[in-house]
């Protein structure tokens, strides 16, 4: 049995990895920090988890859960991971980052939307953790940067247009909604019940972080620097992302030619979902689940090319995409205890 | 007073209709009709209205309504509107025509949409019903056309771009969210509480029958023929629609400039309310209102435009119009029954 | 026109009371208090005000605001409002206070439930604000105690059982269930959007603070002291409570006696809508009014009474009733400014 | 492998067996029966079966059903159930009927509360598929009638005090709450979004057919005949139900008595789970779980009992109960294919 240690446990994620890594074959939790509720069993904050497990939170330094673990997930915020991951890697141990600390390889880039980086030393052994894109590498790596939710569902819907040559990479538009659970469990005025119920809103217009994110990734893609235009928007569900992307076509494409691309291009994988023709996805059809159902088109009256993708940011977009590079880590099955049903209605 | 009836009247159009013109100064309501609850008093199929009104539904022809009122609101669906238009219009009576079939001024473009058209010459006269555009010709007509709820929005967050010139109109991309109460009233498997709870999809992509009357608009605007690429999206709400619109600007512009050009457009306009720079609206806070509310910006990163308009797709893009309308045609203030601050939460 | 202030006007119930105030045909708002939003204008805390109201938040002392009002509406927290409340009287204004400062006629027990009474000789003169039972002392006093939202349904709901002795007294169990925004606009976890939405429990089980309130009335209603068992539970929605309440008969009782005695009861009063037999209230038709909507049954199978009581918790439940108050103190139309159709869907 | 068909699969239950089924290590689903949806692969109807299975729906009698299984889940409606499971009876298949044609003992009480039964024979053998009250008969029972949703919240939270003695069995009371799923796939208007969304109301009252299911388990624990007040209510959520009970000691008790007998009754149960002193259940914490969670106290203003239960209606309520029941029927591990981790949020 894998040891696995949660590093920031008490949050939506930290739970959400609970939840899946207790029900993964070949791992066992020996590990879950939090400085809120230190001593407090994890049922007393979480009462979901009753009968599933007796873990209470600690606040233990990286060095003290290092000895209790073969793998550690972080799960604390930006500016706070890139300390932790580094003493982890020290100690010896494979560390998955879900936060943006090594998200970015240009620690100017990361300094310009975030903080200074702290160990930039660190950031070229860092493998971005999207394995539909950087599989052998993830298997490789020590340190694995967990990409964000955002950008998970973008650039899957966006790879093999961009990838293809299929788009022209100036002209994509992002226009992308989240379920609340996105904005984590911090309290403020703007995430609580009665601002969001009945509500929708675009919010960070132009100054989302996961901007640069998806602007690196889809570059590298492209094979040239390219920008997008990203739009996020607050949907009142608990849980889920949907994007609904835009560009224009390089080339001569049409909604058949789009589709057998897409199936092509996720021929094989475990968790990638191509719409049949005229089909769109439905965040509730992927809700507790690792998927990331794809929907395409040609616009016949503008021409345009249109792509939506749908997942569970808690799954796909963080905890379920975090195990899955775990496992790619550590040569398990990559499915290895994210075989999950969606859960509907 | 003036004597206002309801042609068709069971639907969320049609009650919300009943709720506004019960609080007019200057109208009472003297017919409503409907088959499905003919003789049964309002409140047995819409308990809200206790205490509020002792009118009960009826299955009355257009004929016996006309007797009974001097405008009439026609709430019926598409197809069926068009021969009670022409038989109010005959017997002398002011209509406004929520469903589509006065919209396009094509009966061509009508019918590739929609059905045959069988009053194609009752066309000419009508009048497209977007006060803040036309509002001369509407206080001059005896048919207005109410605008359908997504067009409502889009038209206001667009006009000011269009007319000044301000993009490019082959540019434009329109990503739509609506409440469900868009969907009416009618039963079926996909309006169920627990198929759109917890859920977000697009529908209806690339086929949505509101994109020629937007098209016909926008068109009049930029003074040439565009198509836009249109997709709506359903929110897990009761009320409200959120359009985020993307275009190419077409000449050198910038954020204080394009929110200038806002302002001095709707100047005096008493139901759009522009944003302040950097704020962008939220469908709560027009609900119950007939409000548009518009927020715009130039993307510092890829230089495109960008606007987000947020009505209540039951009042601004319903019944609040359409008795915007009525107070025009009857030369009473325009607001007149429609000073209503938004509910919120 | 009344010059009306509101202290304390930040949260849900000071903004429904703005909404209310902007609309009632004789007051106008004068002032608006906040701590927090000083020299804020209510469009930046609340953008659905917009084009409504100038207004700015001001941190004024209540006798900077009593130079500036004839009526003082107070909605700062328990405890707060007691000191208010004592200028605002010395300063010869009428005080309607929305905290329960001055709800329960006992010191004793107001500070076994919250804390030490400072202005207990004020206690004597306030009148308990609920204007089906005091509508007459109402309209004499000068400090109004606007009752707590679970008691407004609830006595309501059972004061005709009570007063004609048709109920035991000591057989009353109210289970009551309120939308989220009586939780007030406070940050704290258990209000964020993911731990209300998709969830139902009860809180503070026999512990909450309404209960003593409660008890005085029903106990004076009834004529002897009684106690009562009410559990209130949290409700996934933004407005409504639903409290339903179950009694055993003190005299033989059917459904029709039962109708006919509320009937009767209520008969003339504006805001009390009694269903039809078999017909139960739901919260969604009282929404944005200041109606209380009441059911009532004899079970056949057990001979028990059962009451189900509907109101939203903001208006009836909160700024309504203040306003109701307010307009017997000035000798207004008892229904001034609240002439409201209920928002549906 | 244990081969199992779905009897009528394409409702909100159907759709929930085969989601567990397919994940449960000892079985296979070999068919799946929809009229409706006859041809169509699931994935048609509910998307996010996608790559999770291709089996579609057919429309097969119960004898070509019955060659293709070794256990039927029946889950077709009342009435038409009882036919079904004779059939399935006769050609030796274990079954285990999700509807309420064998829950009732005496054919007399399901004709007075559905209709005549036309296989009073089978009633006898039908075991009432509660596991903690009756496993023993379910290990060697052909036939399951699985309980009704509402009835397993209420029997596992009152069987405690009822065969302890602890309550007057003439006071129950019985005030439960369940979110939407419970109403199934069909259509009507009080099913739609707009109708239940912001909306809380009681329904059924004094009349719900889940009333005599209670009355007879509950007799059956007490000992006594005995009748209980039942009043459902309707919430804004997918799943859940969430159930308020209260009754009058028997004797003299407290809640630390009333929390010790609870454990003592549930010890070793896998699926039910107490909450710890003055803690109270939330039907977020149990969703997709088969647990019961249960809180009790003695209300020490009044000297009440209450007991609040929660559970899962589609999966403690409905399908995972089902499938404990065919555990317990094909001796497997009592928990095979529900070990699941409630999901949060």
């Amino acid at each position: 049995m894998i040891r696995t240690g949660i590093y920031g446990a008490s949050g939506y994620t930290g739970q959400e990895l609970l939840r899946l890594l207790l029900r993964h074959p070949d791992c066992e939790v020996t590990a879950l920090t939090s400085r809120q509720y230190s001593g407090k069993p994890v049922t007393a904050v979480y009462p979901h988890f009753g009968k599933m497990t007796d873990l209470a939170f600690m606040d233990a330094s990286p060095d003290d859960v290092a000895s209790l673990c073969d793998v550690v997930f972080l799960a604390v915020p930006h500016g706070e991971a890139m300390d932790a991951a580094s003493r982890f890697i020290e100690a010896g141990k494979r560390v998955i980052d879900l936060s943006a600390d090594f998200r970015l390889h240009d620690p100017e880039t990361y300094e310009a939307w975030y903080v200074r980086h702290r160990v930039p030393e660190l950031l070229p052994e860092a493998v971005y953790g999207l394995p539909e894109l950087y599989r052998e590498r993830i298997s490789g790596a020590r340190l694995v940067a967990n990409p964000g939710c955002y950008p998970t569902g973008v650039i899957l819907g966006l790879a093999p247009l961009l990838r293809g040559g299929l788009i022209d990479p100036g002209s994509i538009i992002i226009d992308a909604k989240s379920g609340t659970s996105g904005a984590g469990r911090e309290v403020n005025i703007a995430s609580l019940f009665c601002e969001v119920n009945e509500g929708f809103k675009a919010y960070k217009v132009g100054t989302h972080r996961h901007t640069p994110e998806m602007e690196q990734e889809l570059s590298l893609l492209a094979g040239i620097d390219l920008k997008v235009l990203f739009t996020p928007h607050l949907v009142p569900v608990n849980r889920g992302i949907l994007s609904t992307m835009y560009g224009t076509p390089g080339k001569e494409i049409d909604s058949d030619l789009l589709l057998e691309t897409y199936r092509e291009f996720y021929k094989g994988e475990p968790f990638v979902r191509i719409c049949e023709r005229g089909v769109f996805p439905n965040i509730s059809a992927v809700k507790g689940s690792n998927f990331c159902d794809i929907g395409v088109a040609v616009d016949g009256r503008t021409g345009r090319v249109l792509v939506v993708a749908a997942i569970d940011n808690l799954v796909k977009g963080a905890a379920g995409q975090a195990i899955q590079n775990m496992n790619l880590m550590m040569k398990l099955p990559e499915d290895a205890g994210l075989n999950l049903v969606p859960l509907f209605p």
